[in-house]
This record gives C-alpha cells, structure tokens and sequence, in this order.
C-alpha cells in the first residue's frame, strides 16, 4: 500500500504525550478499597441491594438483552413502566426512554429541530449537546453560559422553529442554569427549552424531582427535559421527557431512538428500582446537595478555590492540567478517588478536580476527604 | 406566548397519518408466546440461563451501573475482560466496548477521520454510519451499493486521509458487502477499511467470528470493525475493533467514549457469557445460517420475493407500505413476530417482512413460520 492510513495517529498520540494530556484506562475492581468522590453515583444507588436485585431479576426474567430496536421487539412492558414512572416522578406528561443521555440528547436536538432552524445554547452544554446541534443541521447560536439576556437576543434575530438548549446542573463547576429566566427568554421569543437534567434529577428539587420541577416548569407544553438513568439512578440509559405529543413525534422522528437496540432489561429494571427507593427515601437529595456544601466549605476554609455548588458536584480548581493529574494521583495514593477535568473535557481550558457529593457519606468519610485533598494541594 | 413552539407536531403528525407511516410502541410481556423472527437475537442467546446469569452475577457484584465515564471511575476489569476477550475472538489487537452500536459507529467516524478527511460510504449502510459521517465533518462521498469500483474511484478524487466504510451484512436486505474486494479498493486509495460487523459477528466466519475474518481482513493495519453486543451476543452495548494504536487514539479522542457513562456490568456480563458459549458452541453460527437459507428456500418456493441471505436476515418484499403493516399484523395475528421495514427505515423506499433466522429454530418452528407467512402474503 502506499502508506499506511493510520500513521498520523502516531503523530497525534506525540503531541498529546508533549502535552501531558494522554488518558489511559485504569480498570477498577470490584471492591477498590478507594473512597469514592469521583463517581456520578450521586445517591449511592448503584450498589444498594434492591437496586442490584432489581437489575438481576429484570435480566432473569426478560433476557440480557431488549433484542432489538424499540420498535420491533424491544419495547417490554418493563420499558413502559419505566417511562409511566419516570414521567409521573419528574411531571410531565410522557417519557421516552434509551440507551443512553448521549442517544437522549441526540434524539431531542435532531427531531425536534431541522435546517431551518435555530438552536440557541449554552457555551457550557455537555458534549453530547453539541454534537446534537451539529447533527441537527439546524443553525445553532452558542451563547455566553448562563446568560439569558444572549438567549433573548438570539432568539429576536431569527422568525422560524427555534429552541434553546442548556444543562441544568453544568458537569465541571457543578453550577446551576437559571431555568426561570431561560424559560422568559424562550417564551418572549417562541421558542421551546430542552434541558438536560441529567446532574439534576435525583439531587435537586422536591425529592430529587429535578431542575424542571423546581423551576416550576416540569409539564409545560414548550419544555423537554433530557436525563440519564446512570447517575442519581445508578444504572445505565437515557430518558426524553415532555408533552405527549413530543414524545410521539421522537418514537417516530429520532433515529438514535428508531435505530438503536433498545436499553437491556436490566437496566430498566434498576432504574425502576432506584426510582421507587427514592420515593421512599426522598430526603436522600437533600443529603447530596448537604454533602456537597459541606465540602465547599471545608475546602474553601482551607483555602482551596472551589465553586459552591448548586447540586452534587464541587469543582476545585488546580493550576495546571499537570498539577491536576498528579493531585489526583495523590488523592489515590492516599486512598481517595477524585475526578480529574483537564483540556479537551474542560470548556474554558482550566484544569481541575471534580468531586461528587454521595448522599451515602458518612461524616467520617467527608472529614477524611478533605484532609486527603487539602494535604495533597498543588502549592501555588 | 405568541405561539406554541411545538405545533408543528401536529401537522408532521397528520401526515404520517395520512401516508399511513405512523410508528407506535407495542411493549412485550415477559412470555409473549410469539414465535419469534423479528428480533436480532440470531443465535437465541439474550435468554440462555447462561447469559441471563452472567448478566445478575454482573449486576449484584460489579454495582447496577459503571457509575461514570469510562475515563474516570467506569472502567472495570469487567470490561477490560470482555475487550481482551472479543478482540482475541475476532482477530484483532484490541477493543474498546462503549454503551452502544450507535456510539460505536459515531465514535469510530468522528474520531478517526476530520473536516480535511474523505468519507467513502455505501448508500445502504445503517443510520448510525450516516449519522457519523455527519457529525465527522468531513467530505463524505456517498458511493453506490456494494461497488468496489465506485470507492475506488471516490478515494482517487481525494489525496488526504480518507476512509471507506460499509456495513458487512445489511440490515434491510441481509444481503453481504464484498470486504475482500472493498479492502483492495482501499489499499490502492491510500484508505482505512471500517466495516460494522453488527450483523456479522456471531453468525458468519469460523465459529462465528464475524465478517472480518471470514473475508482475510480481522487484524489488519488499516482494518477498524464495530459490533454490537446486542444481537448474536443478545446483551447490549457496542465494541471497535483494530490496531492498538487506533484504540488508544479512541479513547483520547471519541467523544461518544469519552462523555458516556461506561457500560452497565450486566450488559458486560452476559456478553463475555455469551462469547464464552460461543466458543464452546461454534456450531450455533452455522445453524443460524443454515436457517435463513432454509426460510429463503421455502418461502421462495411458494412464490414470494426474498434476496437470497447472506447471513441470518431474510428480506420478503412487500407491494406497499400499508400492505407490509398488514402482512406483519397478519402474522403475529397468527402467533408470529415478523420484524416490518417501510420508509424512512428503509433507503430505497420498498417496504418488506423482515425475518431473522434464530440458531435455536427448530424444524417445527421453521415450517409453521413459513406457513404462516405465506397464508397471510398479500395478493399481488
């Protein structure tokens, strides 16, 4: 052959080395023996007993797998509880659910958009937004993040369908969108908001209703609200919520709903179990969101610069992407799982750690991570 | 507000209704006491107590979730297990599992090719291939179905890196693409083979190892294959297959990788199950072929249109799109599934039956099936 076509993959793999920003994967046990602040297992979910029992007899019952797409023969009556759950729990009128929150949000952006269009979102939104927006085909206006007087004045540029797009909960800083003010721009310019309530659901709002339903605006007929099952429900999938209507037109628009295998039973099966455990133990959210202050505090009185959260997630700032890596190398050492964001997965450029609020830390626990991460601070 | 954001809806609404294209769930119970042709369970594993087991075992020790990207707290040695163990099955140097076929294929495009690349695509291929080449930004040359010379040609228009993709069995047809010939065609243009083996694996090559290996190419330098999981293997899940250069490219790289929560152990569980009885039952691929072509024969024989199966999807056609809904309505009527493909699933616009030959058939099954079929076929 005349060259071999993926040589310059050699060439990427050197600058990125150059960089300090290789990733490898580092496959963990089953028991780490390491305190977990890194995962999105925001409620301590993923490994309680009913969860787990929920997910293993779903797969008993109907099989590993959906067997096919949703709708051919993977649509069981467990999917449809999900849904009437899901949906009954956040307050909206229907839900669709799928194999993923990259699938959700790739789904909502493409059909209920198209090129004439215009989709009007955060500078912040999660990569599977973006991607949704670029598959969409429809113009997209990436606003300042967290800014509704941008969205406001994007939407009065444009006559057509239009829709603004945000995370609720942003993954990096873990702040808040402000979905009242979001909800004013798009109604005073007639367009719908779709918003990704995936760091929300499980953490904020009544119960860990949502984003939506603290904003007040869980159920209107001009909001989506796209979330995982894989965070505060521990498990695996993604999920669209809103009108009827909406989520009849998705069944039959979306292609990462209409050609993807449908989520595996025992999947379903455990969100369905976290969700009806939640039910049961509401005050789990506001523990998250207590947990999460809490380390705010801690490490802000040590004289880390954090952002105070408005949910689960607490960012602490590092001054390098390489000072990044080896705190949270560190942070290992000593026993403590932390995430660690640094450039492509930061939208601004700047590195930093990322810790996870579980509901299920104990005092212990919270007061063990804080000395771990402020004894191991980056000096300077 | 001045208008409903969503009325659209209705108006898209009515005319699906009116072209007689409207796509509702239809949620299965756990026994739906069908004669399954419909899902993509070729080998009749999603419910072997084997699988189903390997899919609880999963859940209860690994946790209902992977928690968390796989770059951050979901990667286990679960999935590092079930990547040794496909790579090495199929013939390469290394896998990457991600939660989907779809992200699998998003992944493989987007990452491995950019906006000064030349995308050479076969106009049957599947949703998730179109869908990548859009979100890849790069030029993508849509090529006629199953033509060599086509690619060839579209590579000599394009110096730069380029790559040729092509499902390996076509979902709507179960009609084979000509690898050996396609590899050439890409050797000579300078270009990257990558082949979406979905309906492939399990079902053709040795033991079913998948179309790579039944065509020379698994292992190859230039040769990057997707699979699910969720078909032969009956889990859920997608993998990339090829050198470890390009996986580690992948994992830097694919934003689908990157920004998804990993896995959920069951769907990791049952597949590395469901390969380990493959392996200890190679015969189940060739049965399932020996079944689609006896469904072919038969079904042939009384005077209805089918392609001739290449692997275990059989493709009856159908006059209209209204008279496929009927036929497939007719059959399950009668105890039958049979899977139904009209527009837009379908790229040429002709609407057929589509029926997948399980492994695990009996002959019984197999001559009610055709006999219901061919009662229920439309006149004409």
């Amino acid at each position: 052959m005349p060259f071999a076509p993926f040589d310059w993959i050699d060439d990427e793999a050197r600058r990125r080395a150059a960089a300090g920003l290789v990733r490898t994967l580092r496959p963990r046990p089953a028991e780490s023996g390491l305190l977990d602040l890194a995962s999105n297992d925001y409620l301590g979910l993923t490994r309680h007993p009913e969860v787990t029992a929920a997910a293993a007899e779903a797969a008993l019952r109907w099989g590993a797998g959906a067997t096919g797409s949703r709708l051919v023969t993977g649509s069981t009556t467990l999917h449809a509880e999900l849904e009437r759950e899901l949906a009954d729990f956040c307050g909206f009128e229907a839900a669709l659910v799928l194999s993923s929150g990259y699938a959700a949000n790739l789904a909502a952006l493409t059909a209920l958009t198209g090129p004439e269009s215009l989709i009007v979102s955060d500078a912040g939104n999660h990569a599977s937004i973006v991607d949704g927006c670029r598959l969409s085909r429809a113009a997209t206006s990436v606003v300042p993040h967290a800014d509704p007087d941008a969205v406001r004045k994007a939407l009065h540029t444009h006559g057509g369908r239009a829709l603004a797009v945000t995370d609720s909960v942003f993954s990096v800083d873990g702040d808040a969108a402000p979905l009242g003010a979001l909800a004013d721009a798009c109604r005073g310019g007639g367009a719908a908001l779709l918003v990704d309530d995936a760091h929300g659901l499980g953490v904020l709002g009544e119960g860990g209703r949502g984003a939506l339903g603290a904003a007040g605006l869980a159920g209107g007929e001009d909001i989506v609200a796209t979330l995982t099952l894989s965070k505060s429900l521990g498990s695996q999938g993604g999920a669209i919520l809103g009108p009827a209507r909406v989520v009849d037109h998705l069944v039959n628009a979306a292609r990462t709903f209409i050609f993807d295998t449908g989520l595996a039973p025992a999947a379903a099966g455990a969100a369905l179990g976290s969700l009806r455990l939640l039910r049961r133990e509401p005050e789990r959210a506001g523990r998250a969101r207590a947990v999460a202050a809490e380390l705010y505090d801690r490490l802000s009185a040590a004289g880390l610069t954090a952002v105070r959260p408005d949910a689960a997630v607490v960012s602490v700032r590092a001054p390098s992407a390489q000072a990044a890596v080896r705190w949270a190398a560190d942070c290992r050492s000593a026993g403590l799982a932390v995430g660690c964001f640094r450039p492509p997965s930061v939208p601004d450029g700047i590195s930093r750690l990322r810790l996870t609020a579980r509901a299920d830390l104990t005092r212990d626990e919270i007061m063990a991570a804080v000395a771990t991460i402020v004894a191991t601070a980056p000096s300077g």
